[in-house]
C-alpha cells in the first residue's frame, strides 16, 4: 500500500510519540535526527542523521516525503521557505511557525487581532525596561528574548532596573511583558487541518515548577463552561488566523477577575497535551499526525472523568528500571512513557498518566510514581 | 538507561503492534524479520534480516538481547532449547511452546489435565478415521495436520472415508477430533509472567468467517458470568501448568448445553486480544512485553461497557488510502490500526476498534468501516 510518508525534523520525545501514534495509522515515518541515540532514533525505521539547520541535509531529507513537520520549531524560517518553493509540503508552514519562534512576532500578530495578552512591548534597554514599568503598575517586569527561550530558559523576572541587564547580553531582541497575578495556568490545545477542520481539546490546568511543565489536569477542575468555551474559541481562532497546521498549545493566564491572557504558542505535540495519549479518544499525536496528512480529525473528548499527568524528571536514580517496576507493582492502572533518554537532574525523562472519577485519588497516583521515578520519595 | 532490549523473532502485525507498546514502557526491541518489508520491520530500528530456522542466524540474533520472544509459533523447539542452553531466556519457552506447536502435544496434555476438549485422537489412514468416527457419533469428522495449520489451514472438514486422504499426504500426523456442535466460538485470554502473576482479560465473543478470524466482541454478549469465570480460569491453569510465559489464547467453543471445550492454544498476542489495544486499560502488546521481561503486569480490564474488533482483510483496492481517509470522515471515534502490508484478496491488512455503551450501534461502526476498507461496501 501506498501510504503517504511523514518526515520528522528533530529526535526528541514529541517525534518519539508521534512515530507511537503513527504505526496503526499505516503511515510511513522518517527522521532527521541530531544522533542515533536521540529518543526518537531508537525506535524508528527510517533515520537520517543529520543537522536542521543545514539547508542541504534538510533539503536531501524532505526528498521522498510527503510532507514535513517538527518535534521542535528551531529551524530556521528561510529553510522552510525554500522547501515550500521545492514543492514540499511543510506542516505548519513558515508563516505560522514565526509567530512561535519569535515572541515579538507573536505578541505583534496577536496585539493586531485582539486577543487579550499581558502588556508588553519591545524594550531597547535597561532603562527602557523602567519606562515600561512606569507605563503600568511598575516593577517587578517580566523579559524574554524574543527567540531560544524554552522551559523557563530565555525568561527573566526583574524587580530593578539594574536586574534588567543580563536579558540584554545576547543581542536578541528583548520583549517585557506585565507580570500577570494569575491565579493559575491553563492550557487550550486545539489541531487544525490544511483545508480548515479543527478540533478543541478541553482546556487544561498546568502547573509549573522552576518554569518547567510539572502536572496537567484534564479538564481544568473548577473551570467554568463560559470561560473554557471562551479560551477553546481563542485558540481555535488563533490557529485559523495564524494558519497552523497541525497541533497548537496556547499556554493561558487565568486572573482573578475571570479572564484569560495568551502566555505561550507553540506550534507541535505540547506537554500540556500529552494526557491525552490515555485520556482522550484521540491522541494529540496521532491528530497531529491526521492534520499535517489533511486526514479527517479523530475525536478529541475525554474518555475518562479526571486525567492527570506528571513528568517525570531526572533526580537521584541514573537507572530508574527498579523505580518503575515498584511504580508499575503498586499501581497497575498506571500508564509510564518513557523517552529512552539517560537521566541528568531535572531533565524531562518521561511521563506517567492516571485517569479515573475521583481527582485526589487520581492526582495522588501520578505524583506517587513520578516522585518515585525521580527518587524524590522512597515509599 | 540501561531498560532491558527485548528479542521479537518475527515481523509480522504482531511484532508491530508489541512495538508500538513497547516504546512508552522505554524498552529497546531488537526485531528478527525475513524481509525489510514485513510488517514490523517497516517501524522498528534494529532489524536483522535473516532466517529464524537457522540456528546459527538465531544465535548471533539473540546475543545482545535480554530475553527471545516471538511474532509466530513456528521457530524450533530445539533451537530454543540451544538458545536457553546458551543462557538466553525465551519466553514463552520451548516446554510451553511445544503445545502450541504441535496439537497432538496440546491435546494430550490437556486430557492429562483433565481440560475439556473435543473428543480427539490421532489416527493412522482414512480407515482409521472411519473407526474414530463410528467411536462417536460418526461423521462429519474435523481432522487437522498436528504441525503447520493456521488461520482455517491445515484444518479438513471430511464427511466419509474418501475424504479424508489429503490430510495425510503431507506426511505429517493427522489429528481426529468431532465436530462439535458449538453455539459460538469464545476466547479466554490470560498473560503470565515467570514469578507466576496472571491476569486475565474478558471472555471475548470470536466469528471465524472461512477460517479466518473476522469480528470479536469484548466481553462475549450474554455469557453468564459462571461460564466466564469457568473459561478464565481454565486458561489460567492451563498457562500455569504448561509454563506459558506472555499471552496466551485459549480458543473456546461454547456448547448448546453451556459448556466450553477448548478448540485451540496460541502462546504470543491474538487475534482475538486486539480490542484491547483501545478497549481495555493495558493492551494484549504492553502486557505480553510486560510478562516476557518479569515486569508487574497491567490491569486488564475493559476501559468501554462494549469494544468491537473487525479484521480488515484485503479486498478490491489495492491501495486502501481513500477508504481509509472515507472511514476516518464517517466515525472520528474509530480507531484504524494498519499494518502497513500490500493488499492481497483475503490477507489481514489491518483491523479497526469501536468501543461505546450500545453494541448494535459500535458493532455497525466496525463492520462498517472493515466492509469499506475491503471495498464490499462503497457508502
Amino acid at each position: 500500500m501506498t501510504f503517504p510518508v511523514v518526515g520528522m525534523v528533530g529526535g526528541g520525545q514529541l517525534a518519539r510519540m508521534t512515530h507511537e501514534a503513527g504505526i496503526p495509522l499505516g503511515i510511513r515515518f522518517k527522521l532527521l535526527s541530531d544522533t542515533p541515540q536521540d529518543s526518537a532514533a531508537q525506535v524508528v525505521s527510517d533515520v537520517v542523521i543529520g543537522d536542521y539547520r543545514d539547508l542541504a541535509t534538510l533539503r536531501a531529507f524532505a526528498r521522498g516525503c510527503d510532507v514535513i513537520t517538527f518535534d521542535h520549531e528551531h529551524v530556521p524560517v528561510e529553510h522552510l521557505r525554500a522547501l515550500e518553493a521545492d514543492g514540499i509540503p511543510v506542516r505548519p508552514g513558515p508563516a505560522a511557525l514565526v509567530h512561535a519562534q519569535d515572541k515579538g512576532v507573536m505578541r505583534a500578530r496577536l496585539g493586531e487581532l485582539g486577543v487579550p495578552c499581558p502588556r508588553n512591548r519591545i524594550v531597547a534597554d535597561p532603562a527602557d525596561v523602567t519606562a515600561f514599568a512606569a507605563e503600568g503598575d511598575g516593577y517587578p517586569v517580566i523579559l524574554k528574548t524574543v527567540r531560544g527561550g524554552y522551559d523557563g530558559k530565555g525568561v527573566w523576572v526583574v524587580r530593578t532596573e539594574a536586574e534588567a541587564a543580563p536579558p540584554f547580553a545576547a543581542g536578541v531582541p528583548v520583549l517585557a511583558e506585565e507580570k500577570v497575578d494569575f491565579v493559575r495556568e491553563l492550557a487550550a490545545n486545539v489541531v487544525r487541518s490544511p483545508h480548515g477542520q479543527a478540533v478543541a481539546y478541553p482546556v487544561v490546568e498546568s502547573t509549573q515548577v522552576d518554569g518547567v511543565c510539572d502536572t496537567v489536569v484534564a479538564p481544568a477542575p473548577g473551570l467554568g463552561e463560559t470561560l473554557a468555551g471562551e479560551a477553546q474559541r481563542l485558540a481555535l481562532r488563533i490557529a485559523a488566523e495564524l494558519g497552523v497546521v497541525g497541533h497548537l498549545a496556547v499556554e493561558l493566564f487565568e486572573t482573578a477577575d475571570g479572564r484569560v491572557l495568551v502566555n505561550e504558542l507553540a506550534m507541535r505535540p505540547h506537554n500540556s497535551g500529552h494526557w491525552t495519549q490515555d485520556g482522550a479518544v484521540t491522541s494529540q499525536f496521532a491528530n497531529h499526525v491526521r492534520a499535517v496528512l489533511d486526514l479527517p480529525l479523530g475525536d478529541p473528548r475525554p474518555r475518562a472523568r479526571w486525567t492527570v499527568m506528571c513528568n517525570v524528571l531526572g533526580g537521584d536514580y541514573p537507572d530508574m528500571y527498579q523505580a518503575y517496576l515498584h511504580c508499575m507493582a503498586r499501581d497497575p492502572q498506571l500508564k509510564i512513557h518513557m523517552y529512552g533518554k539517560d537521566v541528568k537532574p531535572g531533565r524531562k525523562v518521561g511521563h506517567v498518566n492516571t485517569y479515573g472519577d475521583d481527582l485526589a485519588e487520581v492526582t495522588e497516583r501520578a505524583r506517587h510514581a513520578a516522585d518515585y521515578l525521580r527518587g524524590t520519595i522512597t515509599e
